[in-house]
């Protein structure tokens, strides 16, 4: 039958196949977003049936048999454009994948994730680990169970992190941890020997409305359209998108810590701006798609940091901020500012740390993670475990749960194997800014009058309309005209930390 | 295969077939309820896609072979509980029913839909019909198209209003109002010789806070669990749900009408209240469903009138609400405040209207769904008729199509048919409360000391629990003892405004 149709024809009914797959993805997205901003305690039940269910669905239509061999008959055809080419192959790499689980795996893996999150949501509010331990084994069970379905060289954790990253594994991982870790110590003692700003006004009472008002105002400036998205409250920071017209970002607030939700609103809205920036017109297809969580993280990292932490940005946005929270800035001067935002000090909680320490943050959960998933680690011992690497890694002593192993939200969606792209995402996002730089001899001048759209342009045009038409790396390369290279990330913390 | 297994290993695997299908649809009223309540303006496209194959897959499960098989051989086994057996012969008749239609129909219907809803807003917005009228009319030939494919007898009208009250048709309804009009006509013209009360105090300014603080102490005071349930801001009040534990309620807050929002929270809070009380255990199946919407009206028109436009309910919370409103409400006493509330008046806005008038608007939007979907009045002549319908009876002059025929939300839902429920659903609620009355000796005095706790528990106890087990006529005789008698409601009104 199909070898009677026209290439036009087939890949026009794979396109809407991939579409209705996509409607049922997204509308999961919207029962976990209303699930972590809106839904009320007792709807938890409900909610994991029918996202347990809408995921089973999704499954049984991403591995459907009229799709697997529309697939199979395009990639026989030699007359598919390139892009059209590569929506073929990468989903017909996604189908093999899939294939690999059962219907009634997916569903018991997403009933075990809505457990897991509702633990950990509890457990947090309880301060308490072992309130969530017992959801967390069950799920580290079937995610060991997944790496052994997916197949994997070496070590099981290499199946769940390719997914996150493609190209990556645990040899190339521990290189590159072991590879950063050096220069990075050698920059903190540099940083060690000068004078430390004092911090503390960054702790003074900083108004939930004020913050909420100024949240808003920042997304906005950096270009997050209102009309195609929107900012909420949840207990962990995130973003999803339901369509590149409707991208949803969460941020959270601590009176007694600025710094907490301003930093956290850059980074999400730098994801958003991503998702906004995809091709509309491909949605459902991987062209429509974000190329890796790395290059997410790019997105994210390079808007927190490169920009968000930059003396150019403050220069227009300092007086701003004064002007929503005189009292808390009252005699704080752009300078002191701007050190106190980049004071570099081993802390407890990621998301807030600075953009050196950050990466032993990262690591501490990439060695647990592959810890936990290689069997070396029994989840009760998690805990004392990380408090270990923490001291190991950080220095600092975790006084409690909440402010150790409960922190992420990311295992309780099962999401083992994504923290490494954030240290990735930051490499990239240097060796981005560095070209940025390059191309746009304008740009500090920009920043400095508080415009960053022509950054953001410059994002849209290399990044962001590229969707998964290339794999990381290739971006990387025809972006910067070189692979990843970490030495970006290192001239960028020295030109800024050391003098 | 079947005939070989137990009735209760099938039963069991009914109930968790249909509970697959509840988890779809319910996905499908999340994401309603966030286009109705957060959704940003350019989500709508991907959201109408979403909605699209959500509807379409909910009824392929619905109507699935191996369902209907399961179905047609519990019909025929002897050893079904009288629950069991009704669950089954509910199940079989919607089945018949969706059998009637195409996944594809469903799916055009689903589109057709999001479309008329956000050409709604749009015409709201711009006080035009003329911006709902297309979309609205490709909804009107679908829906006339429904019509032809449930089939009916005497008039096409009569196959969509069963779909809200399965005893209901033109004839009946007819009977309805022509026996409504002349009591109703005769009761306001005893009114009108009376002195009527001021109350423009009512219009004062009543701050956007002061009244979503005192919305939601209202509808926690009405016992609505805010554990299992939540309330936002929308465009048309509106309650649905995603389990009996996550029943979502909306409302508007209008600055310069105290009564707009107050008696909607009400009104939904009624809604909620029953959905909160239907048996949870049997999530998916009809008995764990509301019995009919005339039933489910009945609950939101009980709150809203019979105790939220009472005394007995006033006498304790008027001073609660001077507390919120100290300045607007200066100077108002009890008798005052009690006369204004209900006084009777021909008025635009159904949702506002008193409770007399109230059928009046509900009789013009029967009158012109029937000669819609009969083909009597083309859609672009809507407005038009409307404006004469509300001269005819009301004896109102309609200003503009957002005080007219652009006020209600139905239509653009495709609900028509839905509007009758409203007068049955207020005849329901007085016959209930004279029951409740009689067998609650001490509820006034209870709502008179704030405690409507009592009223909840009866109303659980003999309408909420018993689902879906009953039609609404079976289920009306077992509480009250007597089928629907619209002489309760006018007995009710006669003791309430005649002296």
């Amino acid at each position: 039958m199909l070898t009677q149709q026209s290439t036009n024809d087939l890949y026009n009914d794979f396109c809407e196949r991939m579409r209705r797959v996509a409607d049922i993805k997204y509308a999961a997205a919207v029962l976990q977003w209303d699930q972590e901003t809106y839904m009320p305690a007792q709807g938890a039940d409900g909610r994991a049936r029918q996202l347990a269910t809408l995921s089973e669905i999704a499954h049984a239509h991403s591995t459907d048999a009229q799709l697997v061999n529309l697939v199979k008959e395009l990639q026989g055809r030699g007359d598919l454009d390139a892009k059209q080419q590569r929506n073929v192959a990468l989903t017909a790499e996604d189908i093999e994948k899939q294939q690999k689980f059962s219907n009634a795996f997916v569903r018991q893996l997403s009933e075990a994730v809505s457990k897991a999150f509702n633990a950990w949501i509890a457990a947090r509010r309880e301060n308490s680990f072992s309130h969530f331990s017992g959801a967390l084994g069950e799920l580290v069970v079937l995610k060991k169970q997944e790496a052994d379905l997916l197949g994997y060289e070496a070590h099981p954790y290499n199946a769940l992190v390719k997914d996150y990253e493609k190209s990556m594994d645990v040899g190339k991982l521990d290189a590159v941890f072991t590879a950063i870790t050096g220069p990075l110590q050698q920059i903190m003692a540099q940083i060690a020997q000068q004078p430390q700003p004092d911090e503390s006004f960054l702790h003074r009472f900083y108004p939930k409305q004020k913050q909420w008002d100024w949240g808003m105002y920042l997304v906005k400036e950096l270009g997050f359209d209102l009309q195609s998205g929107r900012q909420d409250i949840s207990e962990h920071p995130f973003t999803t998108n339901f369509s590149a017209k409707d991208v949803r970002i969460t941020t959270r607030i601590d009176e007694q810590d600025f710094a907490n939700m301003t930093w956290s609103c850059i980074h999400e809205a730098g994801h958003a701006l991503y998702e906004q920036g995809l091709p509309d017109a491909d949605y459902g297809l991987p062209s429509g798609e974000y190329a890796s969580l790395s290059i997410h993280e790019s997105q994210s990292r390079l808007w927190e940091n490169s920009v968000g932490r930059g003396i150019d940005f403050w220069q227009h946005y300092y007086p701003v901020l004064q002007g929503y929270f005189p009292e808390a800035l009252a005699g704080i001067e752009l300078p002191h500012f701007y050190k106190a935002i980049n004071k570099v000090k081993p802390s407890l909680i990621r998301t807030e740390a600075d953009e050196i320490t950050y990466h032993f943050h990262v690591k501490v959960r990439y060695q647990l993670e592959k810890e936990l998933i290689g069997g070396e680690v029994a989840v009760q011992d998690i805990p004392a475990r990380w408090n270990q690497l923490y001291h190991d890694n950080l220095g600092v002593t975790v006084p409690d749960d909440k402010n150790g192993c409960l922190q992420d939200v990311h295992w309780s969606h099962g999401s083992f194997g994504y923290f490494p792209t954030y240290s990735l995402g930051s490499f990239y996002a240097s060796q981005f800014w560095a070209k940025a730089n390059e191309q746009l001899p304008q740009l500090k001048e920009q920043l400095r009058s508080g415009n960053s759209q022509p950054l953001l342009q410059w994002l849209r045009k290399h990044i962001h309309a590229e969707g998964r038409l290339l794999e990381s790396e290739d971006l990387c390369r025809k972006v910067t005209g070189e692979p990843l290279n970490i030495n970006y990330f290192i001239t960028y913390l020295k030109s800024k930390y050391t003098p």
